[in-house]
């Protein structure tokens, strides 16, 4: 970054399902740690590692977004608040930033009885990305795709994810996918974000199970252990729930969650993985896993692992941190799918390692390239 | 290793322990896997990255050791068997192997009234192994303690595990204790070992809830998640059950479980870890693990685990890999503290990474570089 | 009893699924605990509380049952043994015992190909039935359902386990069903039962998740804690696993278990039961249940409980209970659906508590009743 | 209660430990239940069974007690509304009550330096009491003992819980025992409590692990099962936490524990009960409980919970419950131990069932004894 300006360009963060639990919690959560009322908990990027590598201060992030619902972001907080994902007197403490998000908040779609086709709509999501980024004098946006899980498309017509990820290339903004609904990977898309010289990440943060399982798995195979089944249960309440209940909708998730075992075991084990949808449980998850497997002369052992987490709380952090490496990525010129990143999804674009620690060291090399030449 | 001999050189495995559980099912397992019955589910170095260093093939291993018990070996393994470490019928299939080792285990000591001194016992301990490798005719032997853990040393009096490490080194054999117990870590035995030129291991083999830790703090840490407290118990009966709940004896465990999180966390959590003598358990263990920790904004989250294992199935093939890996160093030339063998240790020798992603890098590094020059 | 008989009369068990795992288990297990070669750990009629109650003695209840497979009994056991379920060496100890009951196993049906309508095989099953009773001389014989779980039927046609009922109707036997299946359950049956005069007892066998919740379940409501959901999976191996991975089969299983909960909660909670088929446990099964609670002042809370068991060897002895009591109650002349049998099952006839401890009270009460007038 | 009053009667609770969680939550929780805020959630008394039984209504509850500390309720309650023990908003809510009952604390004692002898705190507490009582113009009062567990006493001093507990008995208060503490269990005062009169209850609330066990234990001994070792893990934090690591303060409650299990199982299994210190907790605990079984044939098995909840708002509703047992108990002339208490207690008073589910029966069948002659 140049030194020569009086004051550090700004960075557009637009989110897509700008009013859900996950966006309002990166809002207020960016605010709080710039304004010193919480530690940097769950900022991968805070480490020491990343201090050299350019990114974009959390000060310097400015947000905006696309929704189809319309409950202000302080109230939504203070719903979030109310359920524990907040801290008690945070919506309050940043009532200012909140409400400065919420004015960059513009309608999303398609809604029942719009009949705009494809095309109108991307037009229109991508007029309001650069009106964003024009009005407000930023240096660039990178979008990131926070909104509920939709069903598993089944035909040529682009699902509202890729509607929106092709509204981010024709804006010319970096495009980051965190759930498991289609964005980018639509067969229609490919050309286009090929020709955009755009850089992408992606798909389905990695925020429970399948983070426990990078980790369990390659050790599993490094102690030529031979695991036989994996089997998994998650409750989830809140918005996630009832979209994951529906099978469709599972099925992408689950996919990428299967994956994970595949690559690091070298093995595809028995069991099957559900979701429940819990409303009781509300912006918490639970996910139980139960690995049989063999040990020496086929000795039966079991592990089992139990991880309650608030979903919002595990996913602000990692979008953030997304939003600045990708931002830098395409700041120093960097283009296509971002397999480095691959520490942070379930589903990694390109070739990348499936092991947690494998994808650390690759996440931390490719921040220290980022910082090269700065 | 020579083409021109007509029989592969045989190495020698001399477990301190040797009527134990884990030395039965070392002894009954390599046969077992040897001999095509099952197979080597659990050994490290059967994976082909270990494929070209050079280690002594399973088949060439050649069984003794020191036990202050007289159980028969064929009878140990019918009572494991009984028990469900070993598999029903494998120790009729395997019981000229262990009756061959059977004969080749010396006594041990010091037993109640034995009024040598510990000079005359080291150098007892040191003539029966030099014996074992001269009668019959092997390479080399690498002396490996599997014997149950005692309690943390006192005052300047060598305990029985550094008797048998001094004895090793008299005896010119590497050295690998897998248990907490004291070994060559005796201020007494520096010197000793420094002036040996042999290389050796240790301490501790990392079977279960420590395994879990030293892939689970790594995770925490890279993602910038808080842990604040850190809790654990164990339920094991078997002999390592009772030795263990003598709270000096836990003492020493304890203290390498709380390294591996103090190293991989960078901070020590709260907690405390429990060992308690579950007779009822026989030879299999429970670990139960309690993370509380706190993401972003402070919310805080639960990980459990649940580790349900044979001891004495998860340490057998470890203890066969180290043989291995220990008998090549020596035969390449290296001594000293084989530090790149954390990936086997909970409290390892040297200066080595915690997390077993580092760890076990460093293993296939190690190994690849035994193989050069062969 | 008179005491003027020189032997005491013997009594039939006729399982119907008589080669399977669980009656492979009752039969060695029966012959075990008569030998006393094993304490009767598990069966409840040997408590004191049932002294009085005039039960056949184990030693006098004498096997036999249809089944569709030819798998010999000694050998299942064997299989058993091998597995775990079965100690070792115990099969060779009552080979005797074992081969008796294989000989009077006869073909079960209908199989692929077979003509016969439902009539013929009504006719033929029931003829099997008193032919065992006439020719081994029995006082009387009941007929125990443990064949695996069928798919729930759609329609008029009586699936196999309401013809096995239907038998026994007409062979004039009482019958327990321990399985989910319909057996008495089909409308076309319910005046045959009533006209009958026979007692009988169902259905399905309470052995593991439905069994603490019908002591977890009272014990919330006892507390006035507001139970907000309750989500259960069930893993389990062997040919269980299979039948009740097919949803129409799980059906009838879940309806039970949810049951339990909404008579003893008082409500319905949130929260699903899935039961995945996951071969490689073999007859070992595990639940996982959480429990989502609401205490005072709304304090959410949770209870999560896991339970690994054997099958069949939890459901062995209470088919030994049952066939006991059953045939008591048939001597005494009692007839119709015995609701105080509920404390065996997950889905009891006739109207009965739920909570496992009233069931038990009302179970001592029903025994004592049955000794009355010895 | 007579009609004829203008209104009904007030009751006093003098909770000892007046300050802490409990008590705290006490007076807010009633206060929210009467203010019809939150509904009775884990008030026991609240059900219908309990309807007639003539108990003081929760409006006519009047708060008053001792404590060593001097926080003010209200801020107390701040605090445990930002630890998620009350709901937010709940102490602005009910402020006017805490405020209330905060006006009605007095020192507790003996404090560091206090040159008092036994005689003159017991007279001084007394006094507190009867001034409560005359100057409210309480028909009653009962006093609590909610204070943190004391160690278990080495001599014949009286600890603090026995002073208060005979200050109750001197100022002619009913007196209940949530507590491990010794209160009235001194030999010291036996003779006193028998002259006073009046009813007693006690001690220690069962909330967690033991209320477990004492459902789980008879399920284990009605289906003949054999437990063979039922191992146990507390972590908690709060005040609770501190006092129970003392091994001294530790042992007490361990007992009541261990009671339950030898007195529902008839046997004392293998395995020990752990209580840690874990301040990041707050006012949250967790029990893990691994219990290890023979089923038939000596199959062996597992059973495992996981216990999450807060204290406090386990505690506070059977506070609630007890003090209006108690005081009806007290003005239907009920003397001595109140045994069919058993119900709320790990180590109850006089002779009751350790099963949870006759506790409650019994507790049912002492209340409708209360409501005769209304």
């Amino acid at each position: 970054m140049s030194a020569s300006l009086s004051r550090p360009p700004r960075v557009g963060v637009w989110l897509v399902g700008a009013r859900g639990s996950v966006a309002t919690t990166v809002v207020a959560g960016c605010a709080a740690v710039v304004a010193g009322l919480r530690p940097p908990t769950g900022l991968v990027t805070e480490a020491p590692a990343f201090a050299g590598s350019g990114l974009p201060a959390l000060s310097s992030l400015v947000f905006g977004g696309h929704d189809t619902t319309d409950c202000p972001l302080p109230k939504r907080a203070e719903q979030l608040a109310a359920g524990g994902v907040l801290p008690l007197g945070l919506p309050a403490a940043v009532a200012a930033e909140l409400a400065a998000a919420d004015t960059e908040i513009r309608p999303g779609g398609p809604l029942p009885g719009d009949t705009r086709d494809e095309d109108a709509l991307i037009a229109a999501f991508a007029a309001d990305l650069q009106d964003f980024v024009r009005r407000l004098g930023l240096e660039r946006a990178v979008v990131v795709n926070v909104a509920s899980t939709e069903p598993a498309p089944t035909g040529p017509p682009l699902p509202p994810s890729s509607l929106y990820a092709a509204a981010a290339l024709r804006a010319g903004c970096p495009y980051i996918n965190f759930t498991p609904s289609t964005g980018l990977h639509h067969p229609g898309l490919a050309p286009l974000a090929a020709a955009s010289g755009l850089p992408y990440a992606g798909r389905d943060g990695k925020t429970g199970q399948t983070l426990l399982r990078s980790v369990l798995g390659p050790m599993f195979a490094q102690r030529a252990l031979d695991v036989r089944a994996w089997s998994g249960t998650n409750l989830l309440g809140g918005g996630d729930g009832a979209s994951l209940a529906d099978p469709a909708a599972a099925a992408a998730k689950n996919a990428g969650k299967e994956r994970v075992l595949a690559d690091t075991l070298g093995t595809t084990p028995e069991g099957q993985v559900h979701i429940d949808d819990v409303p009781a449980l509300g912006d918490w998850k639970t996910a139980w896993d139960h690995v049989a497997f063999d040990g020496f002369l086929g000795t039966r052992m079991v592990l089992q692992t139990i991880w309650q987490g608030c979903d919002s709380a595990l996913a602000a952090p990692l979008v953030l941190d997304l939003a600045r490496l990708v931002a830098r990525a395409h700041e120093t010129g960097l283009r296509g799918p971002l397999a480095e990143l691959a520490f942070f999804f379930k589903d990694p674009v390109g070739d990348a390692p499936s092991a947690l620690g494998e994808q650390y060291a690759e996440l931390v090399r490719f921040a220290q390239g980022l910082g090269e030449g700065e």
